[in-house]
């Protein structure tokens, strides 16, 4: 058995933290070094770059001047009130929570200058072949991956070394959530209204293909991949992992101080997952003629396989608990599960998408209710998983006494989250290549290249299926172990004020029991307030799009001199998601506080626990039913049930319709917003317990 | 202040109970005496019948089959095993159970005698004006209310007098909401099976009007409005209501005994709620050119106006505790809010319901997106509406001793409840005249008639949304009092066996939470196999549809002689809802069964919680945007938007059918379901306390 200090293994996961970053750089010279030559798909990488660009921008400076405000009530009012506090401890905490905005808002930009790239790169490698097409998706995606994960590592070690205490940790991780929060949920407003609008116009009304560049919205559609997918992705799974890693340590330091086992194992476990991580990344392949599925799916296997060996031979020469580390690999077996699980309603080999294909033979209607169906079907094993993996990370671990069962799920949800370098790469693959598709058919790179990109994209929707199981699921137990927190620091902050403390969350006590059911109308709020959202700016794009076609001579018979205007739909998406992303964010924080002030801790026990009740469910419901709609429109565009232009397509291009903002705008949000309201709860939690009607 | 024991308020509950039933003798014979003389109406009518009662009949076979191997089980088994405990115990309790199945059964059985001649009363009287038309459905829907709720308040009444137990109060109350859970199912999916068909084929394929004759679906969709609409909703408010009582009578004994003040108070306050409705109902009138929405709601508020002074002067004379009429009292106000704002959100004159029919215009994933998101929408006031009067009726009542609190809760749902009678006679009077509509029409009485209906009707649906607000308010709070229940009687069986009994259920407590989390699953799947089950039959009956349209000669021309076969269409209905009722709810049960072996009372605690909050939320989600929908394609029917044939018009008729099995199958049954699994929690608590694994 090695001793080792925890300042030592803080230090070791920095230098993991460096060289995934430096990996990153590779890689990113490695795609940018990729050739290309094509001048037309080089102009239209232009637009989207630009376009990207100038939304990213925009929302930065809306999200800059949000942040200044909240910086400047948290350097008044937390972790306590200037006037009575430490000021010195008040403004860790800001510069804690700035460092958190900035390092996650950089985690969107370097996605976005990358995919940027790799998508066209991609679509000029589909010229030789799947492997080098494959090969620049890839490592376009991990760049994002291995720089999101390194980021986050560094930002909370860098936290915890320099200010020495774990609720400044919580205020970095307030910090990388609230802009995730925003930034999905503008991304996802962003890329939906101008998908949905581009489908409509474009295939459903005029017939023409997904990416025809006489379509005004085909430059927004695709900068919305960029923007939503690949930036908002970013910033919410930053979220996630610190997060997860906040839980863990606010609990760690609180069974054993800083410099405990604990606090060792939390770091030396993340740092593990991100090594795992490098290596899966850098040992990834495909065959001349692969499969693009298998290939992600071994290489999150094998990821998975490496972190459970290194943690265990870890936990062996440290001597660290084995409890914990069981929980750990309870996280990461369930997780795969749940991944499994999802890829069961969302794949088409599987009958839930061929029943609901077969059922648009009848309308659009029965898309409708059958797909809905199985969304609602779909979160029984997902939650059974998260249920069972809590109960039995809880249980292997409160032998080791009080407080470690609460401490076994957080490490659970850090084991399901262990492999996110990997998970990153592979959902950043997914927009990088349904780019590359659109690029290869506006370039005009001929048939055989468009079905490598069709390829390479359908495994990007496939595997989003197990990937998104592990992050619902990681994201399930990481509010369950923030919950743990806030009680950890309400019973802080009460022993610091002299006040009494708190056991329990009692159902049976009303004032829970009135959080609770008001927390259960949040996350239904929320994604309504983003889909209405979504909703009305597809409804003026799609108007413009129609007064582009109606009055701009030539364009529908896509004559040469008949250049759509692009940046007019780029400017209404992104005029529109600027608008609509604060209200629903801004909505959850204030329901906070309103909750707080009337009930005080308790109310705020129950309203979290509403919160993680609804929003499980929301999320698991329309991220598979959204995924299952859009998996069954292509089984029947693949020629089933009729084909492109059946009845049965007419209606699965609703379905899928409706699924878009479900899977992509709504659904992934819920998670960042309860993650938020927990940290908010957390980092109030002295307030709420000195002022509150009940 | 008078003294009165409560054997004698018993005795005035029966009065009232058997004054109610005369008084529902009486209006069946006044709604029968009605003239009726138009021999094609009568020749239809007798279809529908038909047509409604083969369906019964088949229905309670196989229900009383279910209900035959449960009373076995109960005999054996509760309320302790035959072995252990007194054998006369559990003959009580088999014959309670099996008394409330008959009364529910025998509810739904008068609700359909009456409902199919008040349908052709009422289409008859249309010939002579709005008023008698009205008074027709109004009255027939009054029978139903008033046996149904006299027989409740006479069942409760009897088993507790006679068995002198409140255990036996819930083994009633188990047998009437078993019986409805499969009731409703059942009757849910024919009717919305027939409904959805018959609009698909005749509406929406071959333009023609909705009760037109040549459609072979027209009578089965006829016959769904009286055995999904009212016999369904008759056993499901029976249901609430018993449940609601027993509840605050299981409370209320053990608070202070079973000749105490407080069971006193829970016969007293049900009585006069009776007779409340039975005055509401009496005066109930229309003027000659009258309002028929105007007469809904302002017998409505008669009823409740009386309800409140009757039960003050009550509290007053007998000098019952005032703390808890506040409680009722609160629940009164809190009902009428929630009915307001679910009428804001369903309301044709109101944004979101205008909005939809807006958004329809740029077709029908916009319908299925913005309903849905308003249904999310909705439910935030009716969340915060139970949450706040569940806080204020606790706190009124907690000052008057332990466990005065939750028996607070209980009696807020019984003020919410209080009413019932009247609900059920508007909510009743809904299908006959959408009935007598369909009559008027197949029957030819001309235009003037059929627009007198189509007022009768579109008032149905907007008093509907009132209603339903009292409805789902009560039953959120019955079930939460159920969950005080379900304490109350693992005390009790712990107390006896010696062993420990429980304080709370604290949420981080990883076996509460577990179950929590399993428990948000079931109302989601119970709802996803019901409308599957809609799906898989609508579309067996489309089917059915073309096929008689192409096989019958002359049909599709409407020639005298060619007639279809309606009684293959009520066949196909009947067959699958019979199939598809069983599975979901029998689903519920064993996994109540399932969480309670592994997790024992603390799961068990977690698990109807969470069975708490995913069904409210699903069931106001899934009813109010569902009634949203409904009124969005009647609002562009009736010219907004291009009317009907317009693209608005299609679009919106696509979410009527997919809100049609959410409002009036899957929506309203989880009320239900979530009855029958509090319930039997309650009665196997002294089992799971015995045998778990955690």
């Amino acid at each position: 058995m090695i001793q080792i200090s925890s300042q030592m293994i803080q230090v070791v996961a920095i230098l993991i933290s460096v060289l995934a970053l430096g990996f990153a750089a590779w890689l990113y010279t490695w795609v940018k070094a990729q050739p290309s030559s094509n001048a037309r798909i080089a102009e239209i990488g232009e637009y989207i770059r630009k376009g990207a660009n100038t939304f990213l921008r925009r929302e930065y400076i809306v999200l800059a001047r949000f942040t200044a405000i909240v910086a400047v009530l948290i350097l008044v009012f937390l972790p306590s009130p200037i006037w009575k506090g430490n000021i010195a401890d008040n403004i860790w905490m800001t510069v804690s929570y700035i460092f958190g905005t900035v390092l996650s808002a950089l985690a969107g930009k370097i996605g976005i200058q990358v995919a940027t790239i790799a998508n066209i790169k991609s679509a000029e490698a589909a010229k030789q072949g799947i492997k080098p097409a494959f090969m620049a998706g890839f490592r376009g995606g991990a760049v994002m991956g291995m720089a999101v994960v390194g980021s986050s590592l560094l930002g909370v070690t860098l936290v915890l070394m320099l200010v020495g205490d774990a609720s400044s940790v919580l205020g970095f991780s307030f910090g990388a959530s609230s802009l995730a929060l925003f930034a999905k949920a503008g991304g996802g407003i962003f890329t939906k209204t101008a998908d949905i609008s581009a489908d409509l116009v474009g295939k459903v009304e005029m017939g023409i293909d997904e990416d025809d560049p006489r379509n005004p919205a085909v430059i927004a559609d695709n900068v919305g991949d960029n923007v939503g997918d690949v930036a908002g992705m970013g910033a919410d799974l930053f979220d996630s992992n610190v997060a997860s890693m906040s839980a863990a340590l606010v609990m760690a330091t609180s069974l054993g101080g800083i410099a405990g086992n604990n606090v060792k194992m939390v770091f030396a476990y993340a740092a593990l997952g991100l090594l795992s991580s490098i290596i899966g990344v850098a040992t990834a392949r495909i065959g001349k003629n692969g499969d693009p599925n298998k290939a992600l799916n071994s290489s999150t296997y094998v990821t998975t396989a490496i972190y459970a060996i290194l943690t265990a031979a870890t936990t062996y020469l440290f001597g660290f608990e084995w409890r914990i580390w069981g929980a750990t690999a309870v996280g990461l077996l369930v997780g795969t599960i749940i991944g499994i699980a999802s890829d069961y309603f969302t794949n088409d080999a599987k009958p839930p998408v061929r029943e609901v294909a077969e059922a648009s033979k009848s309308g659009p209607a029965f898309t409708i209710l059958s797909g809905f169906s199985y969304g609602l079907l779909s979160a029984l094993p997902a939650l059974i998983g998260i249920a069972v993996s809590a109960l039995l990370a809880y249980n292997i671990c409160a032998p080791l006494g009080a407080g470690y069962g609460m401490f076994g799920i957080a490490m659970s949800a850090l084991g399901m989250l262990s492999i996110v370098g990997m998970i990153i790469s592979n959902d950043a693959y997914g927009p990088i290549v349904d780019n590359s598709r659109g690029l290869a058919e506006m370039g005009g790179l001929g048939e055989k290249v468009i079905a490598i990109s069709d390829e390479l994209d359908s495994a990007g929707n496939t595997v989003k299926a197990v990937t998104k199981g592990f992050s619902i699921g990681a994201a399930g137990l990481t509010v369950i172990a923030l919950l743990g927190a806030f009680m950890s620091e309400v019973n802080a902050a009460a022993a610091e004020l002299g006040l009494p403390g708190i056991q329990n969350f009692d159902i049976m006590n009303p004032t829970v029991f009135f959080g609770l059911i008001v927390g259960l109308a949040i996350p239904a709020v929320f994604s309504a307030m983003l889909m209405l959202g979504v909703d009305k700016n597809a409804q003026r794009m799609v108007a413009e799009i129609h007064r582009q076609f109606d009055t701009i001579p030539g364009l529908k018979e896509g004559r040469e001199d008949a250049k759509p205007d692009y940046d007019k739909c780029i400017d209404i998406a992104t005029t529109g998601a600027l608008k609509e992303l604060i209200p629903a964010g801004v909505m959850a924080i204030i329901s906070t506080l309103v909750v707080g002030f009337i009930g005080g801790a308790d109310a705020i026990g129950g309203f979290l626990t509403g919160n993680i009740a609804s929003g499980l469910l929301l999320a698991l419901l329309m991220s598979n039913s959204g995924g299952l709609w859009d998996n069954a429109k292509k089984y029947i565009e693949a020629g089933n049930f009729g084909g492109k232009g059946s009845t049965a397509h007419k209606s699965a291009v609703v379905g899928d319709t409706v699924g878009d903002p479900f899977k992509d705008t709504a659904g992934p949000s819920i998670n960042t917003q309860i993650t938020v309201v927990s940290l908010v709860a957390s980092l109030l939690s002295v307030i709420f317990i000195q002022f509150s009607i009940f």
